[in-house]
């Protein structure tokens, strides 16, 4: 057996003096989960005991600890990566998951994006500058009015136009009947503007509905699909990433966990276990990520990772048509805008096809 | 359409100025997810917009607010519960979700615990006591290293002997090899008990892989299988309690990571989605719920309700052999009472019986 690591960083709040005997008490959790002097087992004691690697302070009484887990605990289990990771520690409020690094064979097993930032460039066939995005919204849309939305979209040039995740198999907005209509305004819109928007409808569900859901879509036509890992289980977007053959873009809902930091979980394990792009609250909106977050984010979805793609940011949030141009200086050409409120506050069509104009040309002028 | 409610109350963090501003945005976040002036579809103003039920102070700046969101926006869909409950306001550090009530129809499509109290005591043959329950740890266990430590907890008469939550299937441990063997072990034992424990392996890995494992410990005679929601995801868990046929052992793995109160989590929503049995870190363990918690999950678990069986509290961490009557006390006889490494740092498979022993007698005399 190799001797593969996952290294894992945690934020652990202890008085100094109480330091190495927490450190050791969080080595063994995650893994053994038994006091040292009770694993009697001499394969576990050498082959399954993690070490630490580095203790750091980081502030009174904080220190970020570093260990590192055989990956032999793991094996290519996607759920028991997690458990290893935050299972058990998890309960534990004095520590959370700061960081990650998996090695080869964990990363391999888990697949990473598919598609990524290259794949969703091929497909809506634009490259040099970032994607506009909308959503259609509220829950309530009947077919027929979410389809309309959606042709006023892409009419409007808007590059990628996503369900909210609202948006189920209520039966008043079915999901197949949705999903053909949107698709048939997407295409009618392309008749008339020469280029065709990316509807990417939002799965939601159990395993088994989800998969259907997907299937379904992907038969219907649809090029890419929505889901929110932590509603579904993450584990379960591996599974996902490796049937559908489609481009995933991840939802935060439910992801609140602010005990794992948002750059190690929408970042590093979202990439990790397959989304091709990740949504994520903006600085400025009415979620609460600051602006190094959502920069820390981004680095951790497209950092060259020779065990992943390089997935696309899509900051959502706090996004107005008058600050692209600042949003585009933070985060670069790899980014997906997302506007929902600010356009569909519009009173009328007319209104909604000239907010998202100006929406639309803000991003592509950012670019000439 | 009827317009039934799932009931719902966050403790909210916010000055008393902005309480009905905040209460407002959090109203319809959860659900159309737009300013309600943004709201112009009269189908969603009058059927998927929610309402106020109460709102009560809770300490300074600390409010537990009431909500009724229509069950409309959820139909029967599992993951489409937890996004309205919690799913975009999860990012939001100002609000936790404290308690829910769920409507008789999404009740019922959950299913609740298909066995429960009830039908865990008819497998195991025993009623007016509490069970006692042991692990299979740590992780490096052989499959016959396994098998013997089962063994020896099946013959000092522990009711309840499950794999702990780091037994996968890894390849020094294969899953349907261990299952095997336990079941032998236990079978073995019963010769010369009289009496069978039940063991109850671990279910791991993505949904694919956790529904091919539940199928194989059935098939191979198991009675009963342990799944992590929060790991596998909890729409999932509804899936596999409506599959399975088996009683479903939940642990809280990954659990502690979300914003949601103890009792609501392991609680309410355990049951809800189909756990007979619920595991959780108990007070005076290595873990951090106090008393208070532990008796409101508890609680939560056997509350009365039409459209759940009662599930059993399954404390686990600081309970050792001395302090079984303060346990029980605490928590009564419908319960498991867990011990791990309490039993298992015995020196000796001698030592282990004797300490079992002594833990089953104190639950027995406890009852007579």
């Amino acid at each position: 057996m190799t001797r593969e690591e996952i290294e894992v960083a945690y934020r652990l709040r202890v008085p100094p003096a109480g330091l190495a005997a927490r450190t050791e008490a969080l080595l063994l959790e995650q893994t053994v989960e038994l006091p040292r002097e009770a694993v009697r087992l001499p394969f576990s004691r050498d082959n399954l005991v993690g070490r630490v690697v580095s203790t750091k302070e980081a502030g009174p009484g904080e220190f970020i600890v570093t260990l590192a887990q055989p990956a032999a605990n793991v094996g290519a289990n996607p759920a028991q990566l997690l458990n290893v990771l935050f299972g058990n520690c998890s309960l534990q409020p004095d520590v959370e998951l700061e960081d990650l690094r998996l090695p080869p064979s964990v990363a391999a097993a888990l697949g990473g994006p598919r598609f990524g930032v290259a794949g969703i460039r091929r497909l809506v066939g634009i490259s040099g500058r970032a994607l506009t995005a909308s959503v259609l919204k509220p829950v309530g849309l009947s077919v027929s009015e979410a389809a309309s939305l959606c042709r006023s979209l892409a009419l409007a040039g808007i590059d990628i136009i996503k369900d909210d995740h609202g948006l189920a198999d209520q039966p008043f907005c079915p999901f197949p009947d949705r999903v053909r209509a949107c698709l048939a305004a997407t295409e009618d819109a392309a008749q008339k503007t020469g280029r065709r928007s990316l509807y990417v409808p939002s799965l939601v569900g159990s395993p088994t509905r989800v998969l259907h859901q997907a299937w379904t879509a992907k038969e219907l036509g649809a090029g890419a699909a929505m889901v929110s890992p932590m509603l579904v289980g993450l584990p379960f977007l591996s599974e996902l990433a490796a049937d559908i053959g489609m481009p995933i873009l991840a939802h935060p809902a439910f992801a609140g966990s602010f005990r794992i930091s948002p750059p190690a979980l929408l970042g590093r394990l979202f990439r990790a276990f397959g989304a091709d792009a990740v949504i994520f609250p903006n600085a400025g909106g009415r979620f609460s990520y600051d602006r190094e977050t959502c920069s820390a984010i981004a680095a951790a979805l497209r950092v060259p990772d020779a065990g992943a793609a390089p997935a696309f940011p899509v900051p959502a949030g706090g996004i107005r048509r008058e600050n692209v141009q600042e949003v585009l200086a933070t985060f670069g050409a790899d980014t997906v805008l997302l506007l929902g409120a600010s356009l569909l506050e519009a009173g009328s069509e007319r209104d909604l096809i000239a907010r998202c104009g100006t929406f639309v040309s803000a991003v592509r002028d950012h670019a000439a």
